[in-house]
């Protein structure tokens, strides 16, 4: 007997956990593709060649790497930005540019599981490549509030900032050859104290006063335009900083063309973000109520993708999901369904004679868009009413021998145990409408369920508790 | 510059592939979980003892296999049948049973590519585990005739054994010893010839007239009854054989009542499935235009899932759909769209000065559901309008300077190059009405679409062409 288990630091998705992502990931398509991007998936192995070098010393000792039967030198994908690369210097001479895309894939890396990562855990991009149109950075952050406006998230906040803002502030304190160093400690505020911040700015040479007016300039908040000012007035002497700042007014105008909320997106000039990679616009967001669990959507734009792999520049900008930090988050804000099942109606096999009559009516629900569970072992209902109810079905439909000879159904919402006699006279039309506005009421009667901001508004989230 | 390549077996999805893939994993979601199957996943890796020795030798020898970090011995999965095993030994105690699962996910073995075949490939299973049911089977063949249909396809045929018929028949004929070679060798008509199916037989050791009359029964044809009083017939000495007719009979009557129409599911004598650990019902089903396609949904019965893990007895019953075999097929009779883009409104942007008119334009759109990409650029129209052509849009919509000053817009067929003048006088309601019937207006013009043959009938179809 073999025992049966996982690798240390991969796991299982049971059928709740696996419900909750498929509700995300189907969240998150719906809004990219409303935006025009569009799919594409490159292989889970590649090239060692392709993958090592390109992220930090950290990516290259946690790759999963090994001979193949060919003895090829190959490697397991350590996120999604690297093939991506690799696939654009490959095929964008035949996709044309722009060009928008959206990847969903697993990413391998050997992590220290201590710090509660998994080694094999989703990744969820979106970019826009070959083009510095604004517009475009504009998209990606309709695009981070779109999506998690759609997820059901009430209050969330986008925060905003530009590395040209950053530089022309560090040219002006004389700290640009500094900068990699100073925006890496920079990014650390929030996670870890101002006083460590500043301790750490120090020892990169960084002067005392200098210290003082990062942080200050950091630390800057209130109403947009007043931030705005104080970030002109920090890099009047820069051009590109300047430039900086007009882009980001641009970008709040334009958020709120759009129909964005005041206050969801704000301008935050703490934002950093740790990779060397990014040149314009970066972009962090939070949920309002679980601040400490850090950027659930990250982006930014960038301005060569693949220079690795092909002459052609590639500029662009683009953000990715963090679906698994995500669904942490909302499980610690219990708004995630426990739910095991994605079917609405639980059809109790009651008499065996009748087969043929459930077989009827569940086709019939199935073709009125109503998913059905017919269980399938004519066992006591007090029985099939338990698993009913342990899976979360909203509503068990019990029709027995005496209900198919009087023309009636019991259909039964298993969260309040409330019954309702459904007259429906062998008219299955007549069963499958009562059937439905039994799903619709109980629907209507959960109050409070999350509203949303922004578009789309199409669709429910059943994954998320009201 | 390091040179951007795939591995060998191994390929890039770009966008129209991916969408078409995209679609029809869409569409076994749905009709999955209209039955109430509930996702799961498993990790891609797992150790590797997990997955030797339960295969073939051949996939044994194909599978990707390392030593990682840790020193452990690990695998890459073959299939999703083995992991699924090893995820009920572990998880069955919780879950309960019936417990029903689909799992949609890449597979990868070293394969010879020379067959055209991949190394990565996706597999997409449903399974009900831990009931002897026959309505479990009966919903096997009920699930495989709602996907085919649901994916738009217009004639297919499935067709149903039961192992125990065979092994009946093999008993009359004194075979029983043999069943496993006779049974390969049975399940090679249609691929090999008549004659060389007989000769392999006769290499077993099979005399000349059991050869004879396997083959006959093999052949049998015609209406259900028929073929069941013959097979009858056959079996009539073995009760087990007996109960594997009276099966059939049983589950044709079913899908009747479920509403399928006549024809659809067939009782074929010659479909044996090569797995040794089917033991009851065996499915293939086939697209009749395609034929030596082969089968794109098989499945059947075992009585024990996950004996290497686990002492508790796991029967079940299940499919599989071979997407890649079901894509190449339907690229092969012309029936995948080739369009790049999931969107249906391709926004020029016409005058920069009304960017944020086009903002409010392209959002009131997506919050009635319209899918719209908004081109990032200013670029002449003519360039715009080739992009959006190229890439499959069905409309394009055109408000420059003078149509927004004169309250209009200009809406085109890309297909028919046809524009209609849209009067919305500044009120978005009726422009994205205007807009939305365009596009219905669009999809009734596209005359012989794909009918659909059983529920679910929701939603359509984009990625089939019409």
């Amino acid at each position: 007997m073999i025992e049966p288990r996982t690798l240390k630091g991969f796991r299982d998705h049971l059928p709740a956990q696996a419900l909750a992502r498929e509700r995300l990931l189907d969240v998150a398509r719906r809004v990219y593709r409303s935006y025009g991007f569009a799919p594409i998936d490159t292989p889970a192995l590649e090239y060692l060649e392709i993958l090592t070098g390109k992220g930090s010393a950290e990516t290259d000792k946690q790759l999963y790497r090994f001979t193949d039967h060919g003895g090829r030198e190959v490697g397991l994908r350590f996120d999604l930005t690297v093939p991506f690369a690799r696939f654009c210097a490959q095929h964008v001479a035949s996709l044309g540019t722009p060009f928008k895309r959206y990847h969903m894939a697993a990413v391998w890396r050997g992590e220290n599981t201590q710090r509660g990562r998994y080694r094999e855990f989703m990744q969820c991009d979106f970019d826009t490549i070959g083009t510095t149109s604004p517009v475009a950075d504009l998209e990606m952050v309709l695009v981070v509030h779109d999506l998690l406006a759609a997820i059901g998230i009430e209050r969330f906040t986008i925060r905003l900032n530009d590395r040209r803002v950053l530089g022309g502030v560090l040219a002006g304190l004389g700290l640009a050859e500094r900068s990699t160093d100073v925006l890496r400690s920079l990014d650390k505020l929030g996670k870890a104290t101002r006083e460590a911040v500043a301790a750490e700015l120090a020892s990169h040479g960084v002067p005392a006063d200098a210290v003082d007016k990062l942080l200050r300039m950091a630390e800057l908040a209130g109403p947009p335009a007043d931030v705005l000012a104080a970030l002109g007035g920090l890099v009047a002497g820069s051009e590109s900083g300047r430039a900086g700042v007009a882009a980001l007014g641009a970008l709040l105008d334009g958020v709120q063309a759009a129909g964005v909320a005041a206050g969801r997106v704000v301008v935050d000039p703490s934002i950093a973000r740790g990779l060397d990679y990014y040149t314009g616009v970066v972009l962090e967001s939070f949920l309002d109520e679980l601040p400490t669990l850090g950027s659930i959507c990250s982006g930014g734009r960038y301005d060569n993708l693949a220079g690795l792999y092909t002459k052609q520049p590639l500029p662009g900008v683009g953000a990715s999901l963090g679906i698994d930090r995500l669904l942490a988050g909302l499980e610690e804000l219990g708004r995630l369904s426990a739910t095991e099942t994605p079917a609405e109606v639980f059809l109790v096999y009651f008499a065996e004679e009748h087969l043929a009559d459930y077989l009827r009516i569940a086709a019939a629900l199935r073709a009125a868009g109503v998913a059905v569970e017919f269980f399938p072992e004519a066992k006591r209902v007090g029985q099939q009413l338990k698993v009913a109810a342990k899976k979360g079905f909203p509503v068990a439909l019990l029709i027995g021998s005496d209900e198919f000879a009087a023309g009636t159904a019991q259909c039964k919402q298993l969260a309040t145990q409330q019954s309702t006699t459904i007259d429906w006279h062998g008219d299955l039309h007549v069963l499958v409408d009562a059937v439905q506005s039994q799903l619709i009421s109980r629907d209507a009667s959960a109050s409070c369920r999350p509203s949303r901001g922004g578009p789309p508004p199409a669709g429910d989230h059943p994954g998320l508790r009201p």
